[in-house]
């Protein structure tokens, strides 16, 4: 059983020699203090003879600030004027790539009208074939801004390597770490550190414990707002990832506070999954889904099969609506 | 890509013939007629010169039977005075081992007050270990006939081997195969023979082609009515196939004419879970629902982790009974 | 942890008094003794004022008689003259189905003639599609004692259903529990009956733990000949379990006295595969290998695709005799 | 089918306008001609139309670079004086990451003395946990440098980020990317472009074809020197990816030329099954093997567990000497 340590430093105490003492700590700043978090077990009488500590709290976990260990509260994440985590289940939608200014407007118009709180868009796209469109880039998120600037929607957007964290962050209003980059840990510092809210999304064979340690490298960089986002897991008989894991959804608030979302879109890889697994994910608790819609998704440059047209897209928002008037569950009451 | 041929034969016509033209095809009687089937492609006109059969039908799935090959209507399967697949949700509670009177009467009885359709109850248990309670047997079957006499509530209990088959259909309903006998083909052979209702759980590794071959083997019987059950597959994340796959439940309909029900107790292994998958399942098509009740879990010979109380089956009958009335599912208007 | 107890029991001492005493317990004939097992942890002084027992022994496994708590000495299990465990691998080769007395009998002529130990062939045969040749049955049994006269070699075939145990049991000196059997319980009760030597083939789900609970089945039948088989596992690769998962074979012999072999044949699904994972099996340390070899391998009933012809045999023969020539295994030392 | 294109140019043949008709083609260079490749079928007069290309190739596969649609030929990578592919496996060994200066010199020391060709060890290290040893980062370069001037040994190490791959470059022989980046695109093309040797590490949850299509990233920046290391994959028994894929060692070679070598180390997590899966690699047709060695295991910063101590190393380079004097495989000839 690993036992890892969080430490509360007084405002005038020594960091660098208790960083000394204790291997491998980690020093962060965040909620206005000072703070020294280990993976080791470190008795409190021996902290305290060697710096005047606020606090010492315990974690059972290898992830202590994802864990429960600070608090039973939940992180409410903060994008743009959307809280995520909050109770009320939040609705991100757009295109998996941006490919023109008509797709990504016409896109965003549509949603914005229609019960949709985040605009997402791929502008750099990590794809399996080199020989596939790698997006827009720079141009796209030049075009996500301006959607931005005509609905009014945050945006979030993903970010595959660490130096195009700055830009991107210039951009975006959440930063995206794709599941193929979820142990990208350069990149999940580099994320950290630029203060965004970052969507962690999970790797198909990652477990809950590997996944809460790859946030835990975003967290120790002083950011707290973290969003996980379940995919799609391996099974013997879903390839690729296409396995949506609804049990994730609800395990996770029992092991950490941040909150989670789910993608039916990459979860299940077929357009006639979506909506169903999408209404199943809010029904056992997501704080929020994300789907890909487009204005004609037979002929998107990327994701085709899995992503919506608009009214496919009313359809889904029509039945999550129902499932908050009926409130079966203390979470969902979906506000369009 | 497989190819299977389905002949229905004239009234007069001989078989044995047809038979040593085609080898390992099987002759089956249903719906009044006389069929033959077989996996090869067989061209219609070497068929019909070698009898007048009636209708030559091809699949393209090695399951002939259970695809859609005779018609896109789906089966209703009759349990009692209950119907499985009818597009009302059915469910199907009790304990997971039948343990004394006291406890299955008192369970039924709840049950039969609080919307449940059909009684289950292991009496013939398969269990991992061969030091764990391993059921009453004939006792549990007697005790189970005495559960329906007080409640009117039709029985569905396991069979574990072809030689019970006989004994147990004297008494059930219904027979359960369990999981770990999918591939047990002389116990699904026998069970078809019976001429019962069968319940057909999924294997933790079975891929849908692999459960629609057996349940080909009841059906090649002559037995139609078939439910397939949904009960956890094996992930990168869980252990002994405790992940429900819902994507079965939207999938199977596609496949196949079968009713298609979900089990969130053994699909999760974990009471906290029961309840939210439950009603996800439903959300995503099931034709019905099978979880675990009984009225002191903590204290139940096999499966306390995942059975419910009856305060906890009232709530999920609760929530399924909201899910039904909002009808944002064709599917779902659960009956009470 | 679970921890489980085995008590040896005095001559005279009163066995039904401790069974009814002790929940679930299982009494046991082996060894020439008398001796009742449990999974539950029974402190040595209550048995005591019970029993007058010989020896109480703890296994912190739910598989007691199957670890190595009655000590670590590997069993051998005696097939014919044939041991297998013994220090020597040993080669089981053979048709996967028997076809007719020509294939069988030139089969068996062959490998008898070229370091085969143990006849295999099958004449009950589960298929995954009812549309597949089921097998010679009673006729094959027949045609395996007529290839066992002609060479010598005794006969392992499997046996799908309890009620069948006994008329293979004429025929056979080993008999097989199939993959898909595993946790067949009645019939591994039954098998362990017969008394017969039981080659115990793993479920490509299977972990470790509940295929030694599987052994146990038969084991608690007083059967201790039982010699596993590992015969491919599920991957995010590998479909149907065709991956020969030789992990295993290294960690059985560290949790379990029985004797463990591989079936390359089944473990790859693909001829060209079958020789090399056989010699990496012996490399490993596997006490024998089973693979199938058919005089034309293209027409075989079933398997032909993972079936070798007797050149491809001979050669597989004649490179673990290498491997056994250059023992850098203590393992391998093959007999041919 | 994917069926996709490669164009071979003449020299003075106009690429712009050929790229422009192909949409996400990519242009390469490589053995000293210019390329046109695309995932697309591109039929030979259309292109014979727009440009007078010398050559056009197909291939079924999506990674057609990676395949063998230009030549049945094996790769052999370079790095320095050793030859990978070559006919003779290849012992790469070291620390998994470098901790000291004497841990490492006294490693390479004791490893170029017996019988290993290429020196590993991590100064950049890809941890699980942020509160883990994370590497000497530049001062391990700077040692693994010493160690090369000291030993003759050319150096293979891990980098992590693109905007590392320059300095690491300075300093290796030949640049590893790990199984967590395996799909992280942008440092793929990096590692690419510096035209240094590639090993690249298969993901535990990537198809052989996924993780051809990553080395197809590498191939299209005009590198074809990459070599494979398989080194686990996920399994229904096996967590993190610690199963030993040996099907993918033989399936390789029929898909790539590409050579591929194994991670026993990785692929097991256990020390103990450490040598005879590198044995049972080669015996499969390994190009290599890759394993973790340390002064003194049990205190090692990093992968203790599965670490060889030096005289267990030994005893490996002793067992693949008697399997490379045995040569019952083509493959294996061992060359200490």
């Amino acid at each position: 059983m690993s036992q890892s340590t969080i430490i509360k430093l007084h405002n005038g105490s020594d960091v660098t020699q208790l960083l000394a003492y204790i291997p491998y700590a980690r020093y962060v700043e965040f909620a206005g203090s000072r703070w020294i978090v280990s993976e080791r077990f470190l008795p409190k009488e021996e902290i305290e003879q060697r710096s005047d500590s606020v606090e010492v709290v315990y974690s059972s976990t290898p992830y202590p600030l994802a864990s429960k260990a600070l608090g039973a509260q939940r992180t409410i994440v903060q994008v743009g004027a959307v809280s995520i985590g909050a109770g009320h289940p939040v609705m991100i939608a757009g295109p998996c790539s941006v490919e023109s200014r008509d797709q990504l407007l016409s896109t965003a118009t549509h949603l914005a009208q229609n019960g949709c709180h985040i605009l997402r868009g791929g502008a750099y796209k990590p794809r399996t074939s080199p020989y596939s469109f790698q997006g827009l880039q720079h141009d796209g998120l030049k075009l996500l801004a301006e959607a931005r600037a005509l609905t009014g929607l945050p945006i979030v957007t993903e970010v595959m390597s660490p130096q195009d964290v700055e830009l991107v962050a210039t951009y975006a209003d959440m930063l995206q770490i794709g599941a193929r980059n979820m142990q990208n840990f350069p990149l999940l510092a580099e994320a950290g550190r630029s203060g965004k809210p970052i969507l962690l999304k999970r790797s198909p064979w990652a477990t809950l414990t590997i996944w809460l340690q790859a946030a835990e490298y975003i967290l120790s960089e002083g950011n707290f707002q973290v969003v996980l986002c379940e995919r799609g897991i391996c099974t013997s008989e879903a390839s690729a990832g296409r396995h949506l894991d609804l049990t994730a959804i609800q395990l996770i608030p029992e092991l950490s506070h941040l909150p989670i979302i789910a993608d039916p879109s990459h979860g299940t890889g077929q357009r006639s999954l979506v909506t169903p697994m999408a209404i199943a994910s809010l029904i056992t608790g997501a704080d929020g889904i994300m789907v890909e819609v487009h204005p004609e998704p037979d002929k998107a440059l990327s994701d085709g099969k899995q992503t919506l047209s608009f009214q496919e897209y009313d359809a889904l928002i029509e039945k999550a609506q129902k499932v908050a008037d009926t409130s079966f569950s203390t979470c969902v009451s979906f506000a369009v």
